[in-house]
């Protein structure tokens, strides 16, 4: 991760959504003149020429982790969390988790799909162009699948690339939590109803569970997965965020595509990483939104030879943000990663977390023509001038996706 | 500190740059109308309506801590930092304020406003109304006054509010270093040189000695600041940013306008500024893109009495960011204060740091028409929605700044 491939007076040519050249403007107009004259048109009168001269281009970003169909902000509990209460105390007090489940289970289809229409757009401000998107705070069977079609819905209308996952399993809703079976009785209907529906209907790429003491057992979480591999899903995992639990000792065990969070991965945690090919995502907005000094160990990852992610993690609860470049600067500044390492966690990275490293998060021939345009003379400065909205262009599949 | 005072369903009436109602849309017709009656011209015919329904409105923002006359950005410090470099080793490798001072003065007036004005567009996008700027990185006659006359030609030619701030005790210059009495030279030419031009040309407002163990003793401070005081100068004070040494008392003794900085204040520095007028500025944005934990202990001083104002301290080297909302978010994640607390200590208690609590910071009838309007529904989303523009316009004595 060391070196990000930076180049610098190089031309890019884009043909029907593919990166077909990159090198010399000569080289690049070449090669496009060589596929023009293969088909039926002039060369030069299709040809868009866009002048980055004395900025910068990047892959467009990869956000490899959001949970971005929600309803009401959470604006509350950040406050509620100043003034010193605790996860409990907020969940008392009818927030946390369960609180955006009731909301986003009074709310149709259309509501929910023009708030994430909306924060996609927001999203891609910030030079994002491929964006996982879970559900997760329906809870049922009704309203996973609801939370999963706002997803498809944008991901068909949107221009940027939208991956579904399935996070039915990210909390015991407060409906199975009376009676002593009902924890039982919530994850049989996962695997033996949700799941093989969202798979029917093929509503997600991935399945995804929030593995961690008093949400989801190491056990469950298995079980989980492996039903959700066998319906033919790739597979996540929330792992060790607050505790060392074997969150990622599983997700390596199970070839999960990642595992996200890792605050507390323990030393055993970090050599299962480095020696499969697991993605470490992580996710050091949570920390900062929720004051917390503990990042998770990105150094030791990286130097282990883990593939090492970041991401916004964008939700209502713990960090509501939409812009990547400000988790880069987290990642220089308080993760102790260099600019090479934080470009690469954003893009290659993040699309190797999404089972997308052939496809997009690299400016290269054959790739998907995802590239981000920055107000920038040196790729340093997308971190540095950390809050300040940098991206002025992005286009996703060789289209327009934002515009300054 | 405790109300922010924010009201619903109310309109406020501009005149002249002014606000001259706040209340019923009907109550602010009807002033305006008074107003345009003992005038000559026609009442509706005069009146542009903005309409706000369903956004937030504020104060224009108040930046009372920069240092946004400079030029090279410093990124390749960010990436030092990260890999473990302390400030020393960073100084060693011609980096530091000794780095801008080298750059700066190599650099004409004409480029220097070219950069300052950028700068202030970009600080402007994210809410501000004022700012506060400083000299500091010419530490010569000729580059201080240059750099002084690029902050009053922005101050002349921008439509928001400028305030210049003289910082020639900022660091001792390496061209004062050599020899056993250069520093005393260069304290010298501050009080008998400096200060006298720069108090005679009028070029700033407020004098600011960087106080602090290493930098200018307390009684060499003492010295600068009393001599500024007698040219006509109001004080600041860089304080106690890394150790408690009395900076925030004498900053208090002195009868400064504010102490910023202050994470390393001692019980004695707090008990001094609560029991002054004294502005206690927090900057917490530094610590945080330097990758310390250690904040500012913004509860003691508020629970104290103290009066506490947030600013960016954009500056090159700790702080590069004009997004004085995203210094709200840790005001709120990492110093525990409430979002009253935070918009208080960017609007009227950040004009209390510049001497305008009179004049700006409010919306109340009299005050400069310096108004922000948010995309959100409710204020708290400010520092919620964490590096995400969502300031759409502002006005700076009723003219427009800035329009997303």
């Amino acid at each position: 991760m060391a070196d990000a491939g930076i180049r610098t007076e190089v031309a890019v040519g884009i043909d029907d959504g593919l990166i077909v050249a990159v090198g010399t403007m000569t080289d690049v107009e070449r090669e496009l003149a060589n596929i023009e004259r293969s088909g039926d048109s002039e060369y030069h009168a299709q040809c868009e020429y866009i002048d980055c001269a004395g900025r910068v281009v990047t892959p467009g970003l990869v956000d490899s982790h959001t949970h971005a169909v929600f309803g009401r902000p959470r604006y509350d509990e950040q406050e509620l969390r100043a003034a010193g209460a605790g996860y409990m105390e907020i969940a008392q007090k009818g927030g946390g988790i369960h609180s955006s489940v009731r909301d986003l289970r009074l709310r149709s289809e259309d509501d929910l799909l023009a708030l994430t229409r909306a924060r996609l757009q927001r999203l891609a401000r910030y030079g994002t162009t491929t964006v996982e998107i879970k559900s997760g705070y329906g809870l049922s069977i009704e309203d996973e699948l609801k939370s999963l079609r706002v997803i498809a819905s944008v991901q068909s209308e949107a221009n940027l690339r939208v991956v579904p996952t399935w996070l039915g399993a990210h909390e015991i809703p407060q409906d199975y939590r009376s009676g002593p079976d009902g924890r039982r009785r919530y994850i049989e209907q996962l695997v033996s109803e949700q799941l093989p529906t969202v798979a029917r209907e093929k509503l997600a790429i991935f399945a995804d569970v929030f593995c961690e003491p008093g949400v989801f057992t190491l056990d469950e979480t298995r079980a989980i997965l492996e039903t959700a591999r066998g319906r033919g899903l790739t597979l996540k995992l929330h792992a060790d965020e607050l505790e060392p639990s074997g969150g990622a000792e599983l997700a390596a065990e199970l070839g999960a595509t990642s595992a996200d969070h890792l605050a507390a991965i323990s030393e055993a945690g970090i050599a299962a990483l480095a020696s499969s090919s697991t993605v470490a995502t992580l996710l050091p907005g949570t920390m900062f939104f929720l004051g917390r000094t503990r990042q998770a160990p990105a150094r030791a990852l990286i130097e282990s030879g883990a593939v090492v992610a970041l991401a916004t993690d964008f939700n209502p609860g713990t960090s509501p943000t939409p812009n990547l470049p400000l988790i880069m600067t987290i990642g220089v500044s308080q993760l102790h990663m260099s600019v090479a390492e934080v470009l690469l966690a954003t893009t290659v990275n993040g699309a190797a977390a999404l089972g997308l490293a052939g496809s997009t998060g690299q400016i290269a021939s054959g790739f998907s023509a995802d590239v981000a345009l920055w107000e920038c003379e040196d790729a340093r400065e997308i971190p540095y001038w950390y809050g300040d909205a940098r991206c002025v262009a992005t286009w996703c599949r060789g289209e327009p996706v934002h515009t300054a």
